[in-house]
């Protein structure tokens, strides 16, 4: 199968070397040609466009870094769009937003083109493992299709529903971790005031109702003061924005989420936005009344 | 060795009768005579007062509602300490402010007498299994001598730090638990609003950084509706409580705690404190800007 892939960034460069790997022909376009050496050294054909690329391929698969870049390699002009064979398949691992999300796969449907949105979580190491989460929207039957091709990519691979639903269940994801950041840096506060070890506290609590990956990952960087990314505060952030503009444009509120989205702002004004989000921690140990 | 046990409720008479079935010797207490009769049943001694108790003891375990409930047994009119000798060990298992401990821990001193604070978690269900995560502060030395006693009890057994210490590590965890809580819920809610299954978002996301027991747990309760305790709203309040009440004392805010405590509240306005305080799903599916 010919897959093309575009976004060759700190994610889909891996995930793109393990489709190689796995057998697939790809091809590849990047706005910066630099980034598509690695992936021509390695057996890949680079295009000049994305039209051309989305021409020569069965599948196309888009890795970027917001919901204007999705939209301009697929829909502008020279887009993939523009250059794909009807029956088709786009396969988007972006993290945009859901309503966009399906406004894409809608336009994409009409000139006979499957859109599945496939955000990933796990990391640049996930990516490189072949061990990432996916959370799949779109028809189930595309998504039955395209499984061989998330399997050479990733690990745990959710269908979740229709088109969008893989991109609320990560908006999901990002809104139950910085929640239980915001706990555990408010508990590790409460802990650190009464000159309890923080260490012993984290170790007691993971065996409990209180365990989590948070607790476990993110509370050992709050514990270390060592906020090498992991997952930059600046994606938490962009994130974190698309779940809340979800919820105000239907009329609700996720208080949890906003005070992480302050914290994060804060921590971003301070520090700007390199380092993995456990370090609102940094902000949490500040905060008074 | 001779233990006094006082609080027969829904933990502590589970885990006297595990003091007996490790072959304690167990004295019992209660304010209401009928608590003491399963005990006495099966093997251990009803006492008239906690002093009387206490004299009869080498090691007094309270497991009581709150805090003035544990100053009262121990330290009012025919308590506790007026009973007990000199050398004698005092386990408080009650979940009570860690300020407070450390006073009655330094009170009993002055008697010659040894206070661990040893609050637990794991709920009715570790303590009838004996699987109870105690989290304990004092010296240290008392803790490893009491350490049988904990194994009987318990499961995982920790010792946090001085005294205090593990009154802490248990605010740290209702903390937690409760921001997570709250960061499901939110995710359940923006899940639901865009027609997302709830069962697939939670799979998908137990996989991943967003993995936690309160997902597992709290989230299939948020899902099936089913909010039978587990761990009651009213208690989850009463810890919230504590905890925030210990930083506004150090000037500190907990916001993530705060709109926790501000759900749980709304939950027992509206329904009452009897259920899991998962419940407060109920609450957040109902916000709005």
């Amino acid at each position: 199968m010919k897959i093309a892939y575009i976004g060759l960034g700190i994610m889909g460069k891996p995930a793109a070397l393990n489709l190689l790997r796995a057998g697939y022909t790809v091809g590849v376009w990047a706005r910066r040609v630099e980034a598509t050496l690695p992936l021509v050294e390695a057996g890949a054909t680079a295009y000049d466009t994305p039209a051309a690329l989305a021409a020569a391929a069965e599948v196309v698969i888009t890795n970027v870094a917001d919901t204007a870049d999705v939209e301009a390699v697929l829909l502008a002009e020279n887009g993939v769009a523009s250059g794909m064979a009807r029956g088709g398949t786009v396969i988007d691992m972006s993290t945009i937003a859901p309503t966009k999300s399906r406004e894409i796969a809608a336009t994409l449907a009409q000139q006979g083109i499957d859109f599945l949105d496939a955000p990933v979580s796990g990391g640049e190491k996930g990516a490189i493992a072949g061990t990432l989460t996916f959370m799949v929207g779109g028809e189930q039957q595309v998504f039955a299709r395209m499984q061989p091709l998330f399997a050479a990519m990733g690990e745990t691979i959710t269908y979740i529903g229709a088109s969008g639903a893989g991109q609320v269940a990560k908006a999901c994801n990002q809104i139950i971790i910085g929640a239980t950041i915001s706990g555990v840096a408010e508990a590790f506060r409460l802990a650190a005031a009464n000159g309890v070890d923080l260490q012993q506290v984290r170790q007691a609590l993971s065996g409990g109702f209180a365990a989590s990956r948070v607790l476990e990952i993110h509370g050992q960087r709050m514990i270390s003061g060592d906020y090498t990314p992991g997952f930059k505060a600046v994606l938490h952030k962009k994130d974190i924005g698309i779940a809340l503009a979800e919820a105000a444009a239907a009329g609700m509120t996720l208080p949890s989420a906003d005070i992480f989205m302050q914290r994060l702002q804060q921590l971003i004004d301070n520090e700007g936005g390199e380092l993995d989000s456990a370090a609102v921690n940094k902000i949490v140990a500040q905060e008074s009344l």
